[in-house]
This record gives C-alpha cells, sequence and structure tokens, in this order.
C-alpha cells in the first residue's frame, strides 16, 4: 500500500502528524512528515482521532485557468503565466467535514484540484529545486461562491470562507504524471469532471518556481494546480467527492450555515 | 510613554514579544500579548535584539478603495461593501528592512495603511464584538506593483512580493478616532498622503464584522484598513516612511532585488 501521512487530532486535544495503516490506526510522527518526522512508538486506535487537513500551510496558494478546455469554459483564453489567487488557511477543512453555505452566496461551485505540499522552504528557485521542493501530493476541493466571484473583482470573499478549502484525506509522495482527476456529485455514475493532471497548462515545476519568484514557500504551504473543466454548482445536502488517481478520494457535504456562530 | 509591544529576534536566535523600553531596552514577555502575555525578568539591551513586524499574522486581511478621495484617485466610486484582498504572511517585514524593488515590475507604489492587530478569534461578529476583538494597532505600508495589478486581474502578484508589507515599528493598544496618517518620500516635508483615519468609508468595527462573516479571524492577524490618497511610485534609493500620529513612525528604504536569492 502507498503510506499515506495524515494530520490528526487526538482525543486528547492534541495535534500530530502520522502514517496511516491498513487497519485505519495511525502511528504517531515526531514531527511534520516534510521536515523528517519519524515514527515513535505511539500508535493511535482508529476511534481515538479525528482526521484534520494534512497540512496546516502558512498559505495557500492557488492557479487559476491552467486548465485549456476550463479557460475555454469560462470564455477566457490560456493565460500566458500562472494567475494566482490566494485562499486563506482558515478555510481549509477536512475530509468528512460539511462545506457551510454560506447565507451571502446562491450558487457555490465545486473545483476539483490537485494540491501539492510544499516541502522546504523555497525562493527564487530554478525548475529543478522547484520540482525537489514538492514533498507530496494531496486532493483539494476549490470550492467558490460563484455569484460573489462575479460581483466582486477580487476573488478574495468567493473562495475564502472557512471551509471552501476541503483538503486530504491524506498526502502521498507519488504521484503518476498523468494521474486521473475526477469529481462526482452525490452518488452519480458520470463524473462531472475528468482530466489527465498531465493537462495542466503549466506544470508543477513551472508553477512552484513562477510563485518563488514572488513570494516564499514554507514547508506545509498548499499550492492548488488549477481546475478542469466541468465545474457546476452544489446544492445543500449533496455530497460531492473529488477523486484522484493514486491518492484517493475527497469527500464533503454541502451543509446550511448555520445562523449563529458555532 | 505610551506602551509600546514589539516582536524581536534575539542575537541566539530566539523570537519574543517584548514591551519596549524608553532606554530601547526590550521587556521580554512570556507569550504574545494578545494571549495574555506577561512579563517576564529577562531584559533585552538595545544592541542584542533586532526588531521583527509587531506580530505573525496567519492572515493579512486588506481592503481597497477605504477613502473616499483614494476611490476618485483610482477612478472608482466607493465601493459599497468592503473591497477585499490578502496579502501573503511571508510579504510582513520589520521597519527599517529593505523593500525589495523586484524586477517584474516598473513601478512599485507605497500605500500608507493602518493596521488592526487582531487578539482573539472571531467568527461572523457583532459590531460589539469586532470593537472588542482589536487588540491593538500598528502601522503598514501595502506596497504594490501598480503595472502588475493592472496586467493582472488578481492583486495577488501586484500585492504578494516577500518585503510588500512593511508593519511596525510596534503596536499599541489604543488610537485616537481620528488620528492622523502621512506618508514621506525621503526628506520631503511635505507628506505625500495625509488623512485622518476617521476618513475611513468603512470603519474598523464594520471592517472586522465584515471579514469575520466570511473567515475567521485569529489572534494575531492583521487587518490593513485602506490607503488614502496621494499614492505614489517609489525608486530604488529611496526612503518611505509612514506615520500615524500616536503610534510612530514606519521607515523603509527601497532597494533592488539581489540578483541571486539571499
Amino acid at each position: 500500500m502507498v503510506q499515506r501521512y495524515v494530520r490528526v487530532r487526538t482525543i486528547q486535544g492534541q495535534t500530530c502528524y502520522g502514517l496511516l495503516e491498513a487497519d485505519r490506526s495511525v502511528l504517531v510522527l515526531d514531527a511534520p512528515p516534510w521536515i523528517g518526522g519519524q515514527p515513535t512508538d505511539l500508535k493511535l486506535d482508529p476511534d481515538s482521532y479525528q482526521l484534520l487537513a494534512p497540512c496546516a500551510p502558512t498559505k495557500i496558494v492557488a492557479v487559476g485557468k491552467n486548465y485549456r478546455d476550463r479557460a475555454a469554459e469560462m470564455g477566457a483564453g490560456v493565460p500566458e503565466q500562472p494567475h494566482l489567487f490566494l485562499k486563506p488557511p482558515t478555510a481549509a477543512t477536512a475530509d468528512g467535514e460539511p462545506i457551510y453555505y454560506p447565507s451571502q452566496s446562491e450558487q457555490i461551485d465545486y473545483e476539483g484540484s490537485l494540491a501539492l505540499v510544499v516541502g522546504v522552504r523555497v525562493s527564487r528557485c530554478s525548475l529543478e529545486q522547484a520540482r525537489k521542493s514538492v514533498w507530496g501530493y494531496t486532493i483539494a476541493n476549490d470550492v467558490t461562491a460563484r455569484d460573489l466571484l462575479e460581483q466582486d473583482k477580487q476573488w478574495t470573499r468567493a473562495k475564502g470562507f472557512d471551509s471552501f478549502c476541503p483538503l486530504g484525506p491524506w498526502s502521498v509522495r507519488d504521484l503518476s504524471a498523468s494521474a486521473r482527476i475526477q469529481t462526482f456529485v452525490n452518488d452519480e455514475a458520470e463524473p462531472r469532471q475528468s482530466a489527465s493532471i498531465g493537462q495542466m497548462v503549466f506544470g508543477i515545476d513551472t508553477l512552484i518556481a513562477y510563485i518563488s519568484e514572488i513570494m516564499t514557500l514554507l514547508p506545509g504551504d498548499i499550492v492548488l494546480t488549477g481546475t478542469p473543466p466541468g465545474v457546476g454548482p452544489l446544492e445543500i445536502g449533496d455530497r460531492i467527492r473529488v477523486e484522484i488517481e493514486g491518492i484517493g478520494q475527497l469527500t464533503n457535504p454541502v451543509v446550511a450555515r448555520p445562523d449563529l456562530p458555532a
């Protein structure tokens, strides 16, 4: 089995990184794996932890229009250079956790995306350094309030709500260059999105190198590599599932945001 | 003297929070002041520390066009609601540190701004809770690559370069509602920007409440409240100084970015 790296909260309230075993127990690491965390002799039973997003990024950098057909779907040409935006770290949430539908929006969309987990501090790097700086891969859903994105010029609000960046369930070290990404709504057999990550306009190394020319990336930071065509709306009560071959599947229910703060 | 709260790196390489005394020594606190840090018996001599940005935000949320005359200067009307964007935490830098002029841009502008330091976790709060959630105030310069801002639709690159968010030199707990913010280039006697913070379109409580309806703010997070009219370009070799009455002054030299990574 491919090694699955998780981040969990124990029933005692501690947050730690670990290796997910076949029986769903977690072998605790003494540090985040990207800074060299090693297994301890502590093992968590399957019912003694809660899965968190697989890292706690200091920033989530994302790239728009990075699949040719998605750019066309948006009525836009392929950009000449990566089209960057940021999602706040507070948008991150775990596999299985709700995506809260905010009352400010009347259309929230799923956007399945491959997420890169940065392993080292990287600034103004070469393509070769960029390749080495990617520690691993996870799955993301770049949830977007479409109406607010059209209304605001900046995408900050539309893409920045709490819970608008499911990540996980875990990260893995390796990924095929042609791994398939697919998005499914509820029990539909046909994917709404289906593409090979090889169809990205700007590849992984190019994205990391480009971003690092602007802002320093830090260990545990996340880069969302863009969404394929087939983006569509979510309704309260839906379950949205993003699958990436070689990683797994990330599933989240869509829930009305409670009237009062939690 | 008004109490000045600083964050410093000691010559031993440790990062800590402290109180800046009149003789420039620093009385070390045992935690960030917004989570209740108390004075220890450790005092740092003036030559034994380096000033850092006064907090280490998990996010920097900023508001565009929040002074009426600045909106006019941009050829825009006053927005109906706050116009949000994000700067990455890696953009933060301290008083006295260089603003690096990136080779990608041919025009970088200063934008003096009052910065709010959030003291508590705040989500979907009332105006009254918003007021209480502001722990203190510091000075910011929302440096912006004007040409890249016009070229890219999203402001992420234009406002996201390392060093593009000087913060400091310290934070203070209280601020007059009509405190003056002024920006000076080099030794010019006339300010380039000069306004009362009372001229903001959306006041502090409104901004915090609005942002908290979207994303949870965390202790130490920064909110930039917008820049007054008078924004203008910086050249390599300039020194840019933002002053806010009751806080102090934030000064940074503009330096060519080195050809190779530092």
